[in-house]
């Protein structure tokens, strides 16, 4: 099967997007994908609720996340499918998908294999600092650590493999 | 002060993006615009954990849910800056913000004024179907509802204004 045909086939696994109405109040489901070909994805932790990582999906991410239960994003940075936790052993095991209103954006809640952890950094969640709150015009230092520690070393996982963050 | 100078005095706001280690592991705040100027937001209920929404925020948006400590996206759909909740009533108190590892999206965990809903088509989350997984030769109507009943009605909170969902 050719990358064409295997497009053509992933995207007929959903149904066309015929109205506002059928969208939002169907069974249907009919993802919008961006210009890019993506949706993005919101993760949270099933058991406590913290968002872990917001990331992207192709159709055929999609495609392996719905058929597998195992969280199949499109790597950005690396231009690449990405069954996340393949090189770290972090496997994210879906325990429930939702889609929103317009269908433009999918929440995984997910058990997260191994340590627990969702970052590349090394923390738990890649949500690891908050913004302090009030006139910005007080400086650019507002982020404070919410995790006290990484729950494991991204050399000792990732060895030479580059950083996935764009400036 | 025209439009230019305004964008130039919020983009001030942030510190500038010199390393991957500077974002990832420091305490200024960076965030990463993309190529249309936004950046993407989940929004939670800091009560709950249930993802209310997903939005944008470009950086006059971020910068006043900073200021204000109310949630301001950016609506794709009708082009503008957004205060959440002006239509409606619905403000979303940001409880906090925080900023994932390469500072390209934001989470905020809130607590709704009003009825507590977030969702233009009346219901709680926008997030009110999920997604059966498994096999997709079995068909298209793969969603569930999770909230059996609205908790407004649209037509009676917005009227006339035009539905900002896009096929």
């Amino acid at each position: 099967m050719t990358a064409f045909e295997r497009t053509k086939d992933v995207l007929q696994s959903f149904a066309p997007r015929v109205s506002v109405n059928q969208v939002e109040e169907g069974r249907q489901l009919s993802p919008r994908f961006d210009r890019d070909g993506l949706i993005v994805a919101v993760t949270t932790d099933a058991a406590s609720g913290e968002v872990l990582m917001v990331g992207a999906m192709n159709a055929e991410a999609l495609v392996l996340s719905i058929e597998t239960g195992e969280a199949h994003y499109w790597s950005r940075s690396r231009g690449c499918l990405w069954h996340k936790g393949a090189t770290s052993g972090l496997i994210q095991r879906i325990v429930e998908m939702r889609i929103d209103d317009d269908q433009d954006a999918i929440w995984l809640r997910v058990a997260v294999q191994g340590n627990g952890a969702s970052c590349h950094v090394g923390y738990r969640s890649c949500f690891y600092r908050f913004v302090a709150l009030g006139p910005l015009s007080t400086g650019h230092e507002r982020l404070h650590y919410t995790e006290s520690h990484k729950v494991f070393d991204p050399a000792a996982v990732y060895g030479t493999a580059s950083n996935p963050s764009r400036l």
